[in-house]
């Protein structure tokens, strides 16, 4: 340990698109990101969903810079379209000019020309939706984009990161591993997040509401949560046991002995216990 | 037709879980809804998904009643144990006070006594965790619930309704079609919202950007937006194509006209079309 202090960093997301509205697509995004965040250590505060408008997008925006957190994700609205709104909508939201940026400018256009050599285009044209893809917020900084054409884009405002990814989930995926991974990780230290679930059956959730109480009361910094399942007969529960502390050995240590606690409890409330796996 | 004006409903989500928050579980109830209340010819506004926090619910909540929109449904928190928040966070949204209400408690006791003649459980105990589930703000009214134990909760607010459904995908399910479906159909009448894709293949997204905003122009209330797919070498883009209108025959005419529009110009651009099946 360097004796710098581990601190969890607090993120918010925003997704992008009508089409998660409409029910079109599944967020499998927001999960995606809620899942690496937390296993990093850091911690997702919110997630919303908003549809491809300015004003959506923008009062999105000022609403999660007014509350408390350390980064806010947007993700989608990025491409060349005109319904990619999301960099003309946070320049709106933090009141600063929306410019072409030249390193951006640089990045696109050497992806098309790359895109011209490989065959993949037949000829390259620097058009406005283009170009469009390269109007950031001033002061912002382009995070290249291994993967796809538009860059991501990071930019600070109050001492909180804005960072905007593209809803394509590779290219999110990507940038988030190239730009976002190394700082979340660098904040967050040797923090780590264990969890595990078992499965419980025979006894109803309202049984066990004040076994839960009593284990989490025991273990301070363990979050237990209930969720039961659906079945005709027999009552299901999948319980799921987690922490964040400062190392891997100390967050296993903390949720194994919740675990003993709550399944010796349950047992004796006659209650059958297995294993789960994590939900994938 | 009456005579009565069609209105559709502009409807809110806010998705209660922490387990969401950490990427244990995929939204797929957010998913069912918004395809749902769309497909009844109704509007999803907005989701937002926080943890089980009653700062967190409530000004979610209170921020939800401050915006344009018709209803507000919450979904998960409902349950007998203590992170289940949903109902004591509502009633600090609206300051109303929470109190046991009577219709709530033998809706959950005629439940239990089902639970026990069917062997589910072997003896039935008012306990404070089953009672917890009858707390409703004041004035609210339970809906009652097909498949589990916690009733789903409705109120009216300044014109606004507020629903809470329980998380428990079935549950929720249930409570929609039961108690909410007929009040959107009611509203949105005939109103009828269609939706087609095509898959088009050889042509880069920022080339038929223009396209799309002069179809999207020729035809007003149509909704066009194109998805890039990964793929390795050849540019591969989904348009999807929605309306809503005043009834399906309506709907499906100006889906189509715009279509064959737009297939008309991608082909002159020399891209290939094939139709794609709506992602499940």
């Amino acid at each position: 340990m360097t004796g710098r202090s581990q601190m969890a960093l607090s993120i918010e997301i925003i997704c992008v698109g009508t089409e998660l509205l409409i029910g079109k697509t599944l967020n499998t995004n927001a999960n995606w990101l809620a899942k690496r965040i937390t296993s990093l250590g850091s911690t997702v505060a919110r997630i919303t969903v908003i549809r491809d408008d300015v004003d959506e997008i923008a009062s999105s925006v000022k609403a999660a810079t007014q509350r408390k957190n350390d980064f806010i994700i947007t993700v989608g609205g990025l491409g060349p379209t005109s319904d990619d709104k999301t960099l003309e909508s946070i320049a709106r939201a933090l009141n600063r000019k929306l410019t072409v940026n030249d390193q951006a400018l640089q990045m696109i256009e050497e992806k098309y020309h790359r895109y011209v050599e490989t065959g993949r285009m037949e000829k390259f044209e620097l058009t406005s939706p283009r170009v469009k893809m390269a109007r950031l917020p001033e002061g912002a900084k382009p995070l290249h984009n291994p993967v796809g054409t538009a860059p991501g884009v990071m930019m600070e405002r109050d001492g909180k990161t804005i960072i905007a990814l593209p809803g394509v989930p590779s290219e999110m995926k990507a940038i988030f591993e190239e730009a976002l991974l190394p700082i979340i990780k660098k904040a967050a230290g040797d923090l780590t997040f264990f969890e595990t679930s078992i499965d419980v059956a025979g006894v109803m959730e309202s049984e066990l509401a004040p076994v839960i109480d009593r284990v989490m009361h025991d273990n301070p910094h363990v979050y237990i949560k209930s969720h039961p399942k659906e079945t005709e007969r027999i009552p299901r529960i999948e319980f799921h046991i987690s922490t964040t502390a400062k190392d891997s050995k100390a967050a296993r240590k903390r949720v194994s002995k919740a675990l003993t606690q709550l399944s010796e409890t349950i047992k004796k409330k006659g209650g059958k216990l297995k294993p789960t796996k994590r939900e994938q």
